[in-house]
């Protein structure tokens, strides 16, 4: 049986491809999960199932370094009940989408038990099996050097981008895709603001884009090609990003975008940048605005909508019914 | 038969009203409006009515006055015909919710007749006939001087609010309630941007009570009574106003207020508002903002809201299908 | 000497007012501050000094009901050093503008005394001793009720505003200006919403009558004339509001407002109430840009700016050297 | 002499490398500016130079085009200039950032004398020499088809980024970097929302990075190295973009980035986004805080920060003086 100290719970979409990129460099993975297909499924790739956290840890080589990949409601129960099968010396890498301000007392408790923390924010998303995971990271020093191989072999590289005019010399750690941040808690807390600006860059494509769809309304001859427009946008110019690119596919496939929902779910961390920007006393207009449109696009501004028309109805009078077609 | 040269076109709730209001203070109105049967009503509460422009000009002893209280939209082609029965040295008074931009092209045609133009910005809505109406005048000094016999008669007067800390001896204009503001189209200006303060001070207190509403699910013990709530506000807190006033009285109508409409209207001002202020180069995030939570009230999110569903579901893998009973 | 169950600790503005508003309903006070000049004012007036806690204890007759007034930094320890000289059925008010969770916090550690705890939320600022104070109340029924004589003492009272037209009867609690709100918690709950939508009224204010203030960069024959144009707006608008009266009284007195700060304060009622719409999943756009403007008048923005200023001259070859007199 | 019927007006750095950059694709471009030493650089690298309109418009061969690219404050009167010594059937290409409604004003008196007028958005900077053009077009189908050559010649080309998944067989002109948008001002328009995103886009990154530079204020053990935070996201985060590219590049040369500006410019394309935004019914929460976040950028918040400080003085009697060094 393959020998490893490296394992893997939580073989969601993520946690999966993590394990399979891992794989294409060497690293093989004890994985377990609830559910006992998806470690049927990874145990076919050549990954070494388990039937339960017990079976898991006794299946790693110590010192043990476990990645635990899963929901954020059900983290801090997942690491409790792991750490009572792992011994002082054994890491746990909390890599899902954690509040920064819970890994301190995730890492405090394991502490107690001589076991290391650390964090990783891991953007990347379906893309990251093929294009690797950009990793911020939170813990001690020692510990995160330790760990170095398996970022090495989860990042995109550095050849994945072109270097950056000025920087010279041996490539730093950054220029390969992954980044030791700080102390516990940083790395979730870099992950936490770059999903706040992924919101923000969103809406703003989004807001823009909305105005030509409707500026058909404000001049009849401007019916714009939309899926050309984001493609063209694509080569030379200022908005040119990834966000873009994705758009771009989509509005091929799909023109008018009519199979996707007008509701939009948020995660923690958009709510949590926010919260650290009026922590810190930092105007976040554009953040904020992307996290609330978000909420509005489910209809969580209805109570707020009658108060506007009861309030229009008493000193206006304007009769404040549901209007059917009112767009503009 | 009574003599008078005051005029009013367009009998809808605002321009009935003030020939109501007028008549209180013994100014006799001759009035016409596209519905006769709305000419019948002020006619039968003894003002002079109608039956076309010809005939309301030719009622009239000059030189006249002509106040005009028609839709914004038709502003425009009721002064051209008007112009057509009037002569120099009388005066239109444009009343609605113009475009104070507006004013300076109707001002101009009306002056090559010789006619005067006065824009009278009028907040108030369906109280002004019993508090009167707040009055913002832009025109020429001699002119809008000539007139305030019907300004007068018009605004609130001294006595409906305590006197301003700070001011002494001869009460001035604003003081009655009414106010010349400047040339032509400044008081259209003046009430744009009521308006527009308007717009952001019902999003504040929406938001606010919005809070209110969900604040059972952040913590079960909430039950608050929000009609109770705007009812203690009116009393020795710093948002009392009256805004607040109607809001109490709607809540107590209707405390969930599930007869208003979640679709809420908006009218030139606020846009035109926040025009201004791009123009002048004021940030303007909370007046803009009540008007894009107008905006988004019909749904004009929703082409918006497939972008974001669209990107999320490329680089996450999200499902983005229409979720119900998603609220938090 | 005097016998009384009540006592104030935190003679502040706010405290020192409250204990003269009920001396003049006939209810004396025990006092005492950090401050003994503060203490000796009072004591002047007719109220019981004291020399520390222990003493202020030892000279309020049992039941005790304390009301705490202190700055918020130092509420918790100020209720933590009260408490050791306070005993079973006594009652503690903390009337400060404290966080409600810590509400929670605090009612939990007096329980364990056999201590009552009631928060209170008090809007009405310098105007209290005169106006009377809005009370935002939460605490357990039975305590609240016995508090009754105080807040009847220091609230408005009904007659301070009309009544809401479709109110009949008993009048409620509410109409005095003061109401009991929930459990422990939620008198800081609505006071925090209630200071929330306070900002954003003010923003609503200070934007729009900014754009007047630029009004002549536009169009040069607008010299508005900012004073009388708050002053109008007092007298049958649909902006009429406190916050109104009072920015039309300070214009008076100074139509330029050169000596008042640009930089804007904020405390914590402002940054709780966006991150509780936040928690409840509420747009709350109106309420946070005017948290963010505050931020930004303290230049808080500064490193975002250069940040923009980086990109524009890294993609455009933009100067962005500090331009003097850039306004529009 | 090099005979050509294409011609520059404007030869600044955009004006410049469009010429050379076609220069590159055997086009040569007879060149104009008010500055004859800017003629003279052009001319020394192989252009036509010539000393004013008339010399300049004699020594293209017909039918002409003549590619403007001058301030869009002088933009009207340099083509109303041009068009005196054009004839029937020449092209005048606005590429600056003109005002989409602006262009038809344009176009109309162009056609009155049989000449043609196309509108091009043009994106890329100071980078477009060697990375190529965005071009956005707007005009008659048959115009913009016989300036093919040159459109081909300025763009990025097909090679600039991987071909959009889904997209297969002959590709699209849009897939080259430039595209012909619709009639006369939809160049303009697209280019216009194309900056307006780009302003969202990039407010999203610079609120994000405060909240960085603010951080060791909320954790002190937090000493984010941004350089690095920005370098790494540049490999497989989401937020990967040719911005973020060029802010990386920016903070490698300087972390603090003191040397730059504090204050940001604005240009027209963010406004007039706003303004169709607002013309359309769209919520723009996103594109008009990043304008307004400019404005403030520059001190135009001071009146209404004024008002803030008034109020809160009148209603609590904080003390709105000047405070220095308060950050949060």
């Amino acid at each position: 049986m393959t020998t490893t100290n490296f394992g893997m719970i939580g073989l969601g979409r993520m946690g999966a491809n993590i394990v399979r990129r891992l794989a294409r460099h060497e690293i093989t993975s004890a994985v377990f999960d609830v559910s006992p297909d998806a470690v049927k499924v990874l145990a076919a790739e050549g990954a070494v199932g388990s039937v339960d956290m017990a079976d898991f840890a006794s299946k790693l080589a110590t010192p043990r370094t476990v990645w635990v990949m899963v929901p954020a409601a059900v983290t801090d129960s997942t690491i409790a009940e792991l750490a009572k099968h792992l011994q002082p010396g054994d890491t746990v890498i909390d890599g899902g989408n954690s509040y920064y301000k819970n890994d301190l007392k995730n890492a405090e408790l394991l502490k107690a038990q001589g076991i290391n923390f650390v964090d990783v924010g891991t953007s990347g998303g379906v893309y990251g099996l093929e294009r690797g995971y950009s990793l911020m990271i939170g813990g001690d020093d020692s510990v995160v050097a330790s760990l170095d191989p398996i970022f090495k072999a989860l990042c995109p590289g550095i050849e994945s981008a072109p270097r950056t005019p000025g920087r010279t010399g041996e490539p730093e750690q950054a220029e390969y895709g992954y980044l030791h941040c700080g102390p516990v808690g940083s790395g979730h807390f870099v992950k936490m603001i770059h999903n706040g600006i992924e919101y923000g860059m969103m809406a703003a494509f989004a807001e823009g884009l909305a105005i030509f769809e409707a500026a058909d309304e404000m001049n009849p001859a401007y019916e714009l090609d939309i899926p050309a427009i984001t493609e063209v946008w694509r080569r030379g110019s200022v908005v040119a990003s990834w966000l873009l690119d994705l758009t771009a596919q989509a509005l091929v496939e799909s023109a008018e975008l009519t199979e996707y929902s007008t509701q939009v779910s948020d995660s923690g961390e958009g709510r949590w940048t926010v919260q650290a920007a009026i922590e810190a006393g930092i105007p976040a207009h554009v953040l904020s605005a992307s996290l609330y449109a978000r909420f509005a696009s489910r209809n969580n501004d209805e109570f707020a909508n009658r108060v506007l028309s009861a309030m229009r109805y008493k000193f206006g009078g304007h009769n404040e019914k549901p209007q059917s077609g009112n767009k503009a």
